[in-house]
């Protein structure tokens, strides 16, 4: 039987689920790019970022979906109106799809490793489309780590609708309890944790968790110290 | 009978939805003072308003509700702890506030005074709770030109949620083509058109309308022109 920090018994963690982009991949390789085409502005890139993120959760609430890369081009097109830049379409393309080659993060290998060692199923949960996952993972070196890829193509709505995650579960035929989100956004641990999940919040730069919940039960600044947690707490 | 432009009938419009923060009243207000805690940062002060409507998203999509307010304080303390600044908890509240002072935009008095003189159901259909829509149309001196007043409050959904934008045309008894929100927010006007609502977009500075859908019928940059547009379609 396990049993959280209030004595409740909790279900043995059976999958860990794990958000790619800025999570495992640093893609500051896009922002880069995304940021040569608004003047050179870093943070018109990082806003781009961020309202692309806003899209999908706008079109999630309206019952529509549209393509993760569809909507990173609608909202560079956005941003550089907002800031009345003229930005080539056909450049506007070529540094979306840069994020099929985002490289890891230096502590995610070494992370990935020790979680491999361990019992669980090890799978992506992101919002990026199948064939970009696939990509993002050849190229990246990372895809001997995992046993699956999810993508949220496959039931329409972006995290953190609640639905992704209770989705995710179901398909590994596991309950909400069995499974941990590992992330680095606090939107992403915020929605998991809501449905039922446990949370392992990456502390990156810039990132917070949202202050009006419960904090999930490991936060910690790199993959290798989650691993760390992770396996404590399973020992 | 009404015809769109595809010569399709639709239903003659009889409610006028109003969204508030921004389109009717200018908050630059609440955003200096909150500049001023964030190291006088303006550009801090847009990423706290853009953080607040966010997380409001985020609460929609797990199913959960806090009201306007408290969101904003959290994407305040949020906003200053990723940029490492300290934020004094009672001036941050003394700050958020202020959004129940904010005055009318120059051409809104005018353009609710002419939408007035005709056969509409005006109302407001606002994210702010109930009781900060109430102080803000009495400290503002908007009251008067308003039916009503709708807050996302009672249906615990936030814009753009389509769930919001039925609610309130069942609650006055009409259906979603014979309503128009007036916003000056693109994703406003995305979510009420994806809900049936016809739509009025006050194209004001740095605010754009969502590229991946059909753009609404009228796009002005101020409420008096929307109103002349509106008066002549229903001539």
């Amino acid at each position: 039987m396990y049993r959280n920090e209030h004595g409740e018994a909790i279900g043995k963690l059976k999958v860990l689920f794990f958000d790619v982009n800025e999570t495992l991949l640093d893609i500051s390789n896009v922002k880069q790019a995304v940021a040569e085409l608004l003047d050179n502005k870093m943070e018109l890139a990082d806003r781009w970022f961020n309202l692309m993120l806003q899209y999908t959760w706008m079109e999630t609430m309206a019952d529509r979906y549209h393509d993760f890369g569809e909507i990173g081009l609608a909202a560079l097109h956005s941003i550089a109106k907002m800031n009345h830049i003229s930005v080539d379409p056909a450049k506007a393309i070529k540094a979306i799809v840069l994020i099929k080659e985002a490289q890891p993060h230096p502590d995610v290998e070494e992370g990935l490793h020790m979680l491999h060692e361990m019992d669980f199923n090890m799978l992506t949960l992101t919002n990026s489309s199948n064939p970009t996952i696939v990509a993002q993972l050849q190229n990246s070196g990372l895809r001997r780590w995992f046993d699956g890829m999810l993508s949220v193509e496959d039931i329409g709505f972006y995290k953190p609708h609640r639905h992704v995650y209770r989705w995710a579960a179901n398909r590994m035929n596991v309950k909400p309890s069995e499974c941990m989100l590992i992330a680095a956004h606090g939107w992403d641990i915020f929605g998991a944790l809501e449905a039922g999940y446990r949370g392992a919040f990456i502390e990156r730069p810039q990132q917070v968790l949202y202050p009006l919940v419960e904090e999930p039960e490991i936060i910690e600044p790199n993959l290798i110290n989650v691993a760390k947690r992770i396996i404590e707490l399973e020992r």
